[in-house]
This record gives C-alpha cells, sequence and structure tokens, in this order.
C-alpha cells in the first residue's frame, strides 16, 4: 500500500520518544559500556558486532516479512537462512561461537538445528570411529542432513516407555526398525518433517526376543537425489505449534525396515555379529552430566531471554502516559507507577539474578567435568537427551550439581516464561501486536519449560536429593558440600531460632533463603520418613520445597557475584546492582511470605515492611536507572525486531510504518457485503476467489 | 500428503483413550445433564444444538484447515464467515441469542463484530431520529458497515486525551474531520482495516477554536461501489497480533476531511446550527452503566471461557502416563498426580465460582438497570467503551455494583487467562500443538484482560470506592450495603478478634474472606487519610486491595448459589459442588495466606492445615467426578476444535490425521542441501521458488 505523502508529513505529538530516552539515559551515571562487558565479555561483544554487520548486510536476513508470513513462508525463509548461514560459516571461517551468536541475532528456530546440536553430537559421541568414518564426515559436510527421533507420539521424558523396535536377524545380521503401533510414531523430531534425509532413531533393540533397552540407530529416511520418503517409511512435518513454526518438527514411522549391522551406534554397547549377543556398555558413568550441561545452559539462557522483554517494555514504558490526567504535571511517564514499577524491575532484577547464576552453574559444571576426567577417564561432550541419567559419582560436589541444575532450570525457565509475559502485558494494548517483538519471542520460548524435564517431573529430583542430604546430616555425618553444610547449621541452630536482619543486611537475606530451604527440607522429611506419606501425596510439597531452594540458589550466586566484582566497575554502577540484588531478594521473599514466617526465618513485621517499605523505596531507587540498565544487555535493534524496544524511541513511526507499507493484508480488496456473489473482488495476484 | 495403508492400519498402543474415557464416566455419579442445565439453562441447551447442527453441515465453517491457515486466508475464511452467518440469520430468522451462540461455537473474531455490536448500537443509542433514519437503516441492512473509531496510536483509556479535531466550519455548516499528528491516527479499530465503509470516529468537537470535548460522528471512509478509501483518508489493516488474526483491526487518519452537519451524532448534544453553538447534553446519568454492563458479561463469561481450557486438560490428562514406572501398578493416569491435580482441579472449581458470580451479578445489573429507570427516565442499552462514566446515581446498589463489576472484570480475565496457560502446559509437549486448541483460544482471549479498562487500572476504582465506603462507616452511618456492612461488622468486631472455623464452617470461609477485605481496606485507609501517602505510591496497595476484595465476591457469590440450588439437582452432584467451592475458597486462602494471617482473620496453623491437608482432601474427593463436571460444560467437539480435548478420547489418531493429511506443509518437497544451486525445489504450485 503507498503512504499518501500528506500522512509522510505527519509527526508523533510532542514529547518526541526519542527525546524522553534521551532524558532517562541522562539521568543516570550507569556506566553502561563497562557493565555490558561484564555481562558479556568485550571480546562476546565485538564478535556481535562483526557478525551482525555481516547478517544484517545480506537480504536472505532480512526481517521485515517475518512477523507477516505464513507457516509454509517461514518455514522456507527459514531453510534459506539455515543454508546462507552454513555457507557464511565457511567463507568467514565462523567457530562455533560464531554460529552461535548469529543464531541468537537471527532469532529463530532454524530446520538445520537438530543437525547441528543433537545429530552430529549424538554420532560424534556414541559412534565407533568406522561410524564416524561413514555417518559423521557425510554429516559434517552436510551431505547427510540428520535429526535425533526419541520422543514418540504416546512418549514423552521416559526412554523406557519407547515403542519403536529394532529387532537384530540372525540370519542376515542387519537390524528390523518398525513402529507396532501408533502411539510409537516419533512426534515432535525437529529438522525432521521436511529436511532431514539421515535420522538417529531410538529403538528397543530386540535381540532373540528378549529386550535390551533403547539404543541409537543411524537410519536414512529420505532419498538422496529426490528427497521423497524411502519405501515403507512415513514421514511428515507434525502442524503449526504456539511458537516454533520456524522448524520442522516432524513424525516418521517405520513399517519393518531393514538396516544394516553398522546402522546401530556402536561406541557404548553394541550386538557383536559373530555370537549374535549383546554386549553391555562398558562403562555406565559415561554418560552422566549431559543433561546437567544442557539444564545449566537453559539457567545462563534464561536472564538473557527474559532480558529481551524487560529491554522493550521499559524502553516502552518509559513514555508518556498520554491517556494520564493532565494534573499530572509532565510527570507522567508510564516507569513512574508503581503498579508497572511493581511488574517490571524486579524482572530487572531477576534478568541480573538469574544471568549471575548460569554463569556460576557453567564454571562449577567445568569444574566438575574436570574433575570427573580425573576420576573415571575421559568424558564425551554433551548429549543432549541422549539417554538415562543417574548419580552413579561418588562426588558430593556433582550430585548437588545435578540437584541443583533441576530446580534451576525449573525454576529458571519458568520465570523467563512468565516474565516475558508481564512484560507484553506491561506495554499496554500495543503489546498485543506482533510489532512489539515480544509475543513470538515469548511463544517461541515456551517449550523450555517442558524440554529436557519437565518443570514440575524436574523437582522430584531436587526433593529426592535434599531429604537424602537431610537423612546424612541427621545421621551426624560432616557436611560436604554447601547443601549439607546449611541444613546443619539448620539443625544446629533451630532451637535457638532465626534472627536474620533481612531489611538491613544482605549476608543475612542469604541466610534467611538458606533457613527456609533447610526447614521445608526436614517438613519433608518428616512427612515422608515419619509420617510415611505416600511419594504422590507430596509432589506439590516437593514443587515448593524445589523451588524454595533454587531461590536459596540464585540469591546466593547474585550475593556472591557482587562480593567479587570486576575491578572496572564503578561504584555507582556496583551500587545498583547491589540494589538489584535486594530487589530480586525481598521482593521474592514477599511474594513467598507464608514459607518465610512459617520456617521462622522472619517475623510478620518483617515482610510487612519488606512489602510496604523496602520494597517500594528500593523501586524508587532503581526506577532512574532503568533504561541504562537495560541497554547495558547490549540487544541490537536488528535482533529485538521491536516498535516498541527501538533503541532510539521511534516507536510510532516504525508501527506506522509497518502497518501501513509492510502489511501485505492490505493489498487485498474485499467485498464486505453480506449478500455479494462473489465473496472477494480482488486478492493480492488480482484474481477473484472462489467461494468457499 | 497420501497416508500408507500400512500407516492406517495402526492403532495405539493400549489402553485406548476411548476405554480410559469410559471409566472415568463410569466412576462418577454426578448427573451431567442436570449440571448443565443449571449452567446454561434447558432453552440454552437446545438452542445451541439446533444452531450447531446448521453450521456444522455447511462447508464454509468447516474448520479443518483453521490451524494451518495464514493471516491473508484467515482473514478471508472470517469474512466469508461473517457473511454467510448474516445470511443464516435472515434465512432461519435467528434473533440476537442465536446469533451468539452461533459465534460461540465458530470460535473466531469476526470481521463484522464491532459492526454488529459498537456501530449499531452506537448509532441507536446516540444518534437522533433523523439520523436513524440516514444512518441506522442503511447500517441495519448491511448497506452501511460500520465500525468504532475511538482509541488512538498514542492513546488508549482515556477519551479525553484523543487528537482527532472535528472543527466546526461556520460558513459551510460542516465539520472538517483531521489528524493533526501521526499519534492521531485511529489505531486497533476492529472491522476497519478492509471491512467497514463507515466509522464512527470520536473527535474533539472544535466550534470557534473552543473544544468541547470528544463527540462522535458517522463519517463514510470508503467509497460504495470500488471499496476504496475515499480521498484524504488513509486506511488499512495494522498488522498481526499475538491472536484476534481473524479480525482486521485498523487504522484511520483524516486529511482535513468535510462531513456535514448530521454526522455529529446529535441525541445528547449537538451544535445549532443556526446560533453556531454547542447544545450540551440534557442528562449527562444517561451513559451511566453502559461499561458495567460490558464488564459484568467478561465476568459472565470468563467462566466458560476457562471451561474450554480445563475441559481439554481433564480429559487428556485422565489418559495414562505411559512415561510412568512401570511399578505405579497401572494407576497411572495423569490426572492421578498431585502437582497435577493442584493445578488442574483449582481451576475446575474456579469456572463454576467465576459462572455463578458472573450470573449473579447480570442480575444485579437488571436489577439496578430497573432501578435507574424508575429514577431517571428510560436508560439506552448498553454502549460498548462509549464515553467518560462517572457515578453520578445516588444509588448505593448501583455504585456498589460499579465498583464491583471493575474489581471483577480485572480478577475474572485475569484468572482466565492464567488459567488457560496452566491447562495449555498441564498437556505436556502436546499441549503446544496448535491440535491441543488451547493456545490460539488463548491468544485470542488475551486482550480481554486490557481492554473495557486495563486490569490494573481498575483496581484504582474499587480502592477509590472502598476507601469511600469506609469513611462513611467511621463517621457511623448506617451500612446501605453489603459492602458497608462487612466493614461496619469489621470495626465492631476487631478489638475482639476473629476467629472463623475456616476449616468446618462455610459461611466462616466467607466471613473470613470479608474481614481480609475490611482490614485491607481500613490499612488502606490510614496509609492514605492518616499518612498522608500519594495516590501513586499507593498503587500497589490498591491492587491487592481490589484482587481481595473480589476474592470475598466470588466466594460469596459461589456460596450463595450453593444455598439456594434448583430443586432437580442431586444430593451427590450437589455435594460435590459444596466440595469445589471448598476447593476454591481454601486453595485461594492458602494462596494468599499472608493476607489472611497479617489480618488476623485466620491463624497460621489454620493456613498449614488448609494447605496440607484440607486442600489434598478435596482434590482427593474431587478428582473422580473431573471428567463429568467438565463433560457439564456440555462444549460439544466442533466447538473445541482439540485432538487433545475430544470426547471420545481418540486423542492419537486426531492428531495424526491432521499432521498426516491436513497439514499443507507435507506438499511441499525442498532440497535441503546448503550448496545447492536452487533453494527449493518445489512449492505447493511446483514452482520454483527464487533466491531469497
Amino acid at each position: 500500500m503507498t503512504t499518501p505523502q500528506w500522512v509522510k508529513d505527519l509527526k508523533p505529538a510532542a514529547p518526541q520518544g526519542s527525546e524522553l530516552l534521551e532524558q532517562e539515559r541522562s539521568k543516570s551515571k550507569i556506566n553502561v559500556d563497562t557493565l555490558s562487558a561484564f555481562l558479556h565479555s568485550r571480546e562476546g561483544l565485538a564478535r556481535k558486532r562483526r557478525v551482525l554487520k555481516i547478517l544484517e548486510n545480506d537480504k536472505v536476513f532480512n526481517k521485515e516479512q517475518n512477523y507477516f508470513a505464513g507457516r509454509i513462508d517461514r518455514f522456507e525463509t527459514a531453510l534459506a537462512r539455515a543454508k546462507k548461514l552454513r555457507q557464511l560459516v565457511i567463507r568467514h571461517g565462523w567457530d562455533n561461537d560464531d554460529r552461535m551468536v548469529a543464531n541468537e541475532l537471527i532469532s529463530e528456530p532454524g530446520p538445520y538445528g537438530l543437525h547441528e546440536s543433537m545429530f552430529l553430537i549424538t554420532l560424534r559421541d556414541q559412534g565407533s570411529p568406522e561410524q564416524h568414518e561413514r555417518f559423521l564426515k557425510q554429516a559434517e559436510k552436510y551431505k547427510y542432513i540428520g535429526c535425533y527421533a526419541q520422543t514418540e507420539l504416546g512418549h514423552g521424558s521416559n526412554v523406557r516407555g519407547l515403542e519403536t523396535t529394532a529387532t537384530w536377524n540372525t540370519e542376515d545380521q542387519t537390524f528390523t526398525i518398525d513402529s507396532p503401533t501408533l502411539t510409537a510414531s516419533k512426534w515432535w523430531i525437529g529438522s525432521l518433517g521436511r529436511t532431514a534425509n539421515h535420522a538417529v532413531v531410538m529403538a528397543q533393540l530386540i535381540i532373540n526376543g528378549k529386550s535390551h533397552g533403547p539404543h541409537p540407530f543411524v537410519v536414512q529416511i529420505r532419498d538422496m537425489s529426490t528427497h521423497e520418503p524411502l519405501k515403507d517409511i512415513h514421514i511428515g512435518d507434525i502442524g503449526p505449534k504456539f511458537g516454533y513454526n520456524t522448524m520442522d518438527n516432524g513424525f516418521l514411522l517405520f513399517n519393518k525396515v531393514k538396516v544394516p549391522h553398522i546402522s546401530m551406534l556402536a561406541r557404548h554397547s553394541r550386538v557383536d555379529p559373530k555370537t549374535n549377543k549383546y554386549v553391555k556398555p562398558s562403562s555406565p558413568s559415561l554418560v552422566f552430566g549431559t543433561l546437567t550441561w544442557v539444564r545449566s545452559t537453559i539457567v545462563m539462557q534464561a536472564g538473557g531471554v527474559l532480558a529481551r522483554g524487560v529491554t522493550i517494555a521499559t524502553r516502552y514504558c518509559a513514555f508518556q502516559d498520554r491517556d494520564a490526567p493532565s494534573d499530572a504535571g509532565g510527570e507522567n511517564q508510564v516507569l513512574n507507577y508503581t503498579t508497572v514499577q511493581i511488574r517490571l524491575l524486579p524482572l530487572l532484577a531477576t534478568t541480573f539474578a538469574l544471568h549471575f547464576t548460569g554463569k556460576a552453574m557453567m564454571a562449577l559444571y567445568g569444574a566438575s567435568q574436570k574433575k570427573m576426567s580425573q576420576d573415571v577417564g575421559k568424558v564425551g561432550g554433551p548429549e543432549r537427551g541422549a539417554g538415562p541419567e543417574e548419580t552413579h559419582s561418588g562426588s558430593d560436589l556433582l550430585a548437588d550439581l545435578h540437584a541443583t541444575s533441576c530446580g534451576l532450570k525449573s525454576l529458571a525457565s519458568y520465570t523467563a516464561v512468565e516474565g516475558l509475559e508481564v512484560c507484553r502485558r506491561a506495554c499496554g494494548g500495543h503489546g498485543y501486536s506482533s510489532f512489539s517483538g515480544i509475543g513470538s519471542w515469548y511463544a517461541d520460548y515456551l517449550p523450555t519449560a517442558t524440554w529436557e524435564g519437565d518443570n514440575y517431573m524436574l523437582t522430584q529430583q531436587v526433593a529426592r536429593y535434599l531429604l537424602k542430604s537431610a537423612r546424612s546430616v541427621l545421621k551426624g555425618n560432616e557436611p560436604s558440600n554447601d547443601t549439607t553444610a546449611i541444613l546443619a547449621n539448620f539443625l544446629a541452630r533451630q532451637d535457638q531460632g532465626a534472627a536474620f536482619d533481612v531489611l538491613g543486611n544482605d549476608a543475612d537475606i542469604v541466610a534467611a533463603y538458606a533457613w527456609r530451604s533447610a526447614f521445608l527440607t526436614f517438613e519433608a522429611l518428616k512427612h515422608r520418613d515419619e509420617q510415611k506419606k505416600a511419594w504422590n501425596d507430596l509432589l506439590v510439597d516437593f514443587y515448593r520445597l524445589s523451588r524454595a531452594h533454587s531461590q536459596y540458589m540464585v540469591v546466593k550466586n547474585f550475593y556472591e557475584t557482587l562480593q567479587s566484582p570486576p575491578s572496572d566497575l564503578d561504584p555507582e554502577t556496583l551500587g545498583v546492582l547491589h540494589k538489584l540484588f535486594r530487589l530480586y531478594a525481598l521482593h521474592t521473599l514477599e511474594s513467598e511470605a507464608s514459607e518465610f514466617y512459617t520456617s521462622s526465618a522472619v517475623t510478620v513485621r518483617q515482610i510487612q515492611l519488606a512489602r510496604t517499605s523496602a520494597v517500594m523505596k528500593l523501586l524508587q531507587d532503581i526506577r532512574p536507572h532503568a533504561v541504562r540498565l537495560v541497554d547495558s544487555w547490549d540487544f541490537p535493534d536488528w535482533q529485538l525486531d521491536s516498535s516498541l524496544g527501538r533503541y532510539d524511541g521511534k516507536v510510532y513511526e516504525d508501527m506506522f510504518h509497518r502497518a501501513s507499507e509492510l502489511n501485505p493484508l492490505n493489498r487485498i480488496t474485499v467485498d464486505p457485503y453480506p449478500d455479494s456473489p462473489t465473496l472477494f473482488k480482488k486478492n493480492e495476484a488480482g484474481a477473484l476467489k472462489p467461494k468457499l
């Protein structure tokens, strides 16, 4: 649609968004540059700039039609982008970090996603040298494009329940891959629907009528030249989803398809073709830690995921409320309303809390891997969702990390999901427009709350670990890690009671969180061991316990990060970070008030004071720094793709441009009358539409 | 895509969904038929069946491609449906209730939506007899198809801030409609983007340089034969949204467009063309109650909106958890997990709570209108969003209803929004598929939390009213309605303290909610009147106060509804409804624990018992009735359009059918290799796509 000149001449009414954001930035002395470097490192920032420059100059990555395009167009465009990205990797010699940064900037799941993660990783880690030669080399050259086919229509998290079978045929030394039921259909498999020509298929290995549990098989599924499914294989895309629609999640069924002996990935276990016997994996502990790593990265990313929404909402809420009563005296920026502050500023604090916690987790993971490899020999890279995971190591550090990663994955992804919706709604009516940039981001992120362990299911693992730790402490064992230390401390002090000065002392805040977590642990233990309650009857308590313990971890990590800040961080910025710590901790404390007072960690009076005075004061103190704080997250406009979150504040101009000039719906003219003989006068192509 | 025969022959692994749901239904004696009639009335149920039969046999209403279609197709189909529905109304002589039921069954916002509500209503209520003749007649015949253009790009809820002007021209007795800035552009206007040829435009009336505030003008905006925008008018669709994409929300700008004197709707105020003077509205109280009515309907609908999600999730969660450890002994239906029960069953209780509350509100509204019309003469019908609303009536009943409708609209729509997401997630991975039917329903419902009063803004009105009531009670005035009665009761008893037996006595639960609401009211009053805190500093307290008071209203209405149940309701069913009441009330109580104990309405011990014992026991008691309870909401499968929520439990078959046979993405074959010369081998039409 052409925008007439008289419309192009119009300006938004004063004050302009650009002026408002300029004012905001002039009111705070936060050093955005230093804080950005603290969050992302100088090297990370430089990498982002370098990659961004290449992407934004390539028209295949042009985002203008992203919000308008339908499913098929979005998928086709995403595939074109994936191909181009692969070409850029080769042309510019990008390393893995460069590619990850590019994906973050593009900000949509791509059809090569599972090829480049699970398919390659599984071939690498679970393939024998012969299989590396046969499969991995082709996959690394993108001749074989693969996916990781585990989940089935009837089965999600537990691989032991999978129905797909791989039966060893003694007579010709092959496997028959089969889907005996409809629920055995592979389902949700990323990159499978339209893209992959190979799959790693998790199937129950059956030898001589005996099942040996799920094992990975490399299976060709499409013809290498026509790309049509092979005979007796039924494949397709599973259809549209709430988000993630640039990805072709697929289904896959086998009608007794024979594959050769080499198809079964044989690094850990295999079938001996001479004896027709199953050879067990030599060291089950090798697969330890894979999901722990994945969960740690989810915690790490959750801060940044949420920060996108907070950036958009904070910048937009720095706008004036043009609907405010005129007696507001010019001071009517939306961000000045306490009902807006109470929603956005604790979330702003949360972005930092999660980021620092994720960083600490990754560091801990690195340390534990080092220790592990000393303990049990070389450990493979992370295997996303690859096989059952149990705690085999004797190391308390590792068990602690495993439990922590479960609880924090649940808390962090839940917090990011909920927070993004809060940000979207804080933008008022315009938050509902796709141009806000929050809705699609939220929708694409949502599955994180389900995959790599459902957020509810995971909390049982945390509780199980805490109960075990509590039993150990009750037996009088010496504390061997932080968890047993806080449990022992609680036991030692519980008769004296707690008197934490949460309003006056930051270390006491951390102690109060530890106290509450320990209290809930011993309560749960009492229900379980003394009152002999059924496990299922305690799931709700366990969920709360996991949440409490994870919040303790976040508060503790945030606190500790600020104890040793980088030397170039100025006192003003560090001071604001301290306030963000207190806001996160006290706001969470008062939101979860009843657990805190029930445990006697704090008094009812302290909670009331936290609510009515401490938190409100912190909101007021942090308010002037809000825009600079989100600036320090350093999201380029190109990445955010948001009218409301633009760095320059040209919100209305951008919304209008997209609606008036980019919107393809405005290219059709309809016949609106109910009794018209044809339904539509013309569509995009100028053709008449048939009556439905 | 063709599904091969060997796939068609596959069945889901046992047990079949149909068997599981049959078992569920056999385990409860709830009388679904009687309970449905209690919820919807026999007449309402018969109406639904009659309308459904017609719709589901008409191919324009076929829903098969709804989840797959892109924006343009969805809009065009929705328009075709709107036209057809209009034809059906005429052919079958449907009344307004029939049409509303049809819209509920179709379940998508349609392009005639604003024509059939705000446009017609505004013409009718605000037009003079001459204008009825000139505009309304044409509109009722769908010759004029209209919209209601109030909101602007820079202005939402407050009409006083609108920038569009209508300047009276003395010389030729016309008005000039103008958009002086970009932010003056009308925005979000339903049915405007592509459909309407007329608009009611709210614009600042200016006579002789003096502004008289916003007034409604009827303006032709598109040519009656070409349907192109008229000269100096720029119109378009505002682009895609998080939901509501079957509706063409539009923008509209005027470049000094002249309209005749008759354009200004003149029933209440007008410009006298002889004297060029503004003639004030004779009775401002006429517009009272319009938004109150709209808000009451939102409360009324919220129960049913949520019930769709609860129906889908409850039926699907009656399935077995195929991932459960095998030692679960067959008792592994997802709905047996307490972590699932604690999410779904309180929401199931909430659907009834909101429904009964909405019914009570509508009855109260009817009574108040009757009283009003006795007080001030004839009152017009509801005017959706039409103009400012103030409390002009001296009747305490009416003021109470106004405040209640604000608070309940906020609580009910928030609860439905949040609850739908909980239901979607309770469905696990498959909840993310569009075929769950929850995602799109949630996305379409979301704006309800913003329109007709932002859910946060509204709570100020509740607080203002409660403070006023408290001041009146403190002065010693006799209680004149329920609100002043509970405030007076609190004052009289506060020194004795409360001792509500919330665990043993249902009336005491209601009293505890009243107590907490009164306590928070006097706390807020102290902050405001004694401590002289600024209004803005109290917004968070006000939000909490409004929420508390609204929860009291819901609990009270649910309780009272069950005190006089319909005579044909059997004791078993009534007994379960009582349990649902207790579940809603006690679960909410323990979720909001800190306000209850701070107010001394209950003790810490009572809250602990509510949490760990009463609520858990209620979950257990209600569990066997869950499926029959959702059945009683009586959603036809055609309406739900959900694989997971099917009445017959054929979940896997339906998901597979949609993915394998209906999914258009499966009609394209791509070239997946990164260095291929062409990007795609063929698309739907068999054509090569150009390189992006």
